[in-house]
């Protein structure tokens, strides 16, 4: 199951022309963590014969798991930079790890996909609304496994600050921690937040909350719906909170109608959207999928202009990265997927006698020659036993080599589904159904 | 490279019916390491809120990384034991971790690729030709990356401690370890080494050597090439001794016969293999690459009838693993193949103005549809700028929409490499060359 969901997303990055690289998992302490930082979910390593003096190293010189794909590039782009043609598109699908205590829906150990841009000096906008579309196309190719409809949230860091500033709350990343709660507790709950928590009386409290639920069309009825609101609440166009938060919208404007013209209903502005905002700098992204507001965001991301410097050289970003792992669960749960430990084998070629199995290798030789994934019974038992083999395994065609298939007859091969038993060539069969390659988690 | 490789591998797993598992990559402590053992080269994890009291935990309780996938895999078998179809036939390709000092040429992170199938409670012994042919057939298609011919060497431990039990030397592991050093030091200083070490006398050591250096076309010459080894050292044909040596000389005759029928020169027959002898109970292989005998063995393994136990019931196995970050740097610096940052793309759609992206967007799209890799201009630069960063990620062709492509001129494609310059429809047009998908690594 999650193999075929990196098969399908890898494909879509790459027709968009996304580069795959791959990165080591083991990073050093050093570039997993700021200075001084000692709250983040890392996994420290340890060699075994070093139990014991672990401690004798500074966690910044040891090694460490990495916890995103985010940290990874970041160190590769700048020790690629001579190499790299820029913007550099590069889609990653890897294994990270959390220090955590495992929790119900909580992994310790998971997949995250992630696609970013990264430019050298500076970055276009339109990678801002690209990006999260390229994330919607393959999202929708997963909707052959019963994913529901992916929808990205955007906003803009700048939008919400200018606003703030504007109203007179210097507090920033406090309101957006108490905004981001107005889905699970609602709005008479984050205004009674904003004032206790965040220095802001009760109508700057309401006005946060009126950013917050606003609601536009199009990128023309977000402006001067925002406008609408800064004049209500005496924020001058001419100010610099203005000024702020007229770049975020213009971006989120554009963002907004470029999508709608290209692919109606995937992007849509969200004013509450909040994020880590000690990291993105412009766009943010959440992807929700229709009827499964509990699950939260399955794909997010947005615009860092520091991702990575060398000197005075800047590398901003673009990126958006979807837990993989957590999304698999939701579709092997709720989504109507299975997994299944199924052979990827479409025929077993049964095996009369032990002394017969050459003839049987053959067969199934021939069979993968031409595409035909194929096993050969494990014993020479009887035969019901050797189809109850492939039936356990979810293989649908035994095939029943000639000598001995009956008095006179050819290669048979019997579809275990349908009961159907036919005649059949190894050199020109094919079973009716492709049966796709599949692959198992633990 | 190495993703290619990985797709490879896996194609031919799945064809012949290999189930594919992924396993995580975090073990419990006690599944690591057997009670008592601190020598292995073992991660053990720490979380960054818990250092300093690491060692308040005993090592069995701790988390570590795996160190190769055939743990993991015993530890598979006996948890899914209830699901599982018998013989269960798997792969897995995944990256492991040592704990070890990192040198060159070692690899503290790397991915190996493992066959193995498990019986529950006995395996027929054909898996133990079939398995290895599998692994030769897989390495067969990786000499379109310039990977020279591989030949598995066959050895049984049985045989060889038959032998040396019927000689009169008891220290088994001994007298394999000192064989193993036949081809850096030669036959002396391993006969030397043999009377020091392992207790041997001249002629046992000679004995021991003359076996080693036993080669034979077929079973039957071996068979009678070791008869007669074993009249000359007085290892009489009823001792318990030389009925074991029998068991795996019968069984290697099978092998190196079945191997010769279905693909000659792959399997063949090579009485100094040693490896692992804790771990193996009968059939040992090693392969090697032609032309390149200082790399050593690039895919190793055996048979073991122990590798998992439930109670009384046990489930033997046989497998093989390739080192597979070994191999594709082998192949990168050695064999010709090279590792290229390049794009999937097939083509780069130009940008006239900026104004006109949404057209180039179009054309990229209606090629995506296609299954035809696309990327669009970053900016609307000068055409030749845009040209140089087609070329520079290895893209070979440059699209030029319509509207500005010359004097009422249609959309046409160039080829940069070629120069060549031809109208084109996004909705018809193919690219000559199917660019492979590739994905580099670190």
């Amino acid at each position: 199951m999650e193999q075929r969901v990196i098969d399908t997303l890898r494909r879509v990055f790459e027709l968009n022309g996304f580069i795959g690289i791959e990165t080591r998992a083991v990073e050093q302490g050093s570039s997993l963590l700021k200075k001084g930082e000692t709250s983040k979910e890392i996994y420290l390593l340890s060699r075994l014969q070093e139990v014991g003096q672990e401690n004798d190293t500074p966690i910044e010189d040891r090694l460490g798991l990495h916890f995103d794909l985010t940290v990874p590039l970041s160190r590769y782009v700048v020790e690629h930079s001579g190499d790299l043609a820029f913007p550099f598109k590069r889609w990653q699908i890897q294994k990270v790890w959390r220090g955590e205590r495992p929790q119900e829906g909580r992994f310790r150990e998971f997949v995250q996909a992630d696609i970013d841009v990264v430019g050298n000096g500076d970055l276009p906008e339109h990678y801002e609304v690209e990006l999260p579309l390229v994330m919607v196309s393959a999202l929708e190719q997963l909707r052959a496994y019963g994913l529901p409809k992916a929808t990205v949230h955007a906003n803009n860091r700048k939008l919400s600050e200018g606003f703030y500033r504007g109203l007179g709350l210097s507090d920033v990343e406090g309101v957006l921690r108490e905004i981001d709660k107005l889905d699970k507790i609602g709005a008479d709950e984050v205004a009674k937040l904003l004032v206790e928590t965040c220095g802001a009386d009760e109508a700057q409290a309401r006005a946060c909350l009126e950013l917050a639920e606003l609601t536009a069309a199009d990128g023309k009825e977000l402006s001067s719906k925002f406008d609408a609101l800064c004049e209500a609440h005496g924020i001058a166009a001419d100010s610099e909170a203005y000024q702020l938060a007229r770049q975020g919208l213009d971006t989120l404007a554009m963002i907004v109608d470029e999508a709608a013209r290209i692919r109606p209903g995937a992007v849509i502005a969200d004013l509450k959207i909040a994020r880590g905002l000690d990291y993105y700098t412009g766009s943010v992204y959440e992807t929700f999928l229709d009827g499964a507001a509990s699950l939260g965001s399955i794909c997010s991301g947005g615009r860092y202009d520091n991702l990575a410097s060398q000197g005075s050289r800047k590398y901003p970003g673009v990126g958006l990265s979807i837990g993989l792992s957590r999304l698999v669960s939701y579709m092997l749960h709720s989504a109507g997927a299975h997994a299944s430990r199924v052979s990827p084998a479409s025929v077993l070629v049964a095996v009369w006698d032990e002394e017969d199995r050459p003839a049987s290798n053959l067969i199934a030789n021939a069979l993968r020659a031409r595409g035909i994934a194929a096993d050969v019974a494990p014993t020479a038992a009887k035969l019901g036993k050797q189809i109850k083999y492939a039936d356990k395994l979810g293989i649908p065609y035994v095939w029943f080599p000639a000598d001995k298939a009956g008095e006179g007859a050819g290669d048979e091969v019997k579809n275990i589904v349908t009961g159907e038993q036919t005649a059949a060539d190894a050199q020109s069969w094919e079973p009716d159904t492709v049966y796709a390659q599949q692959t198992v988690e633990i």
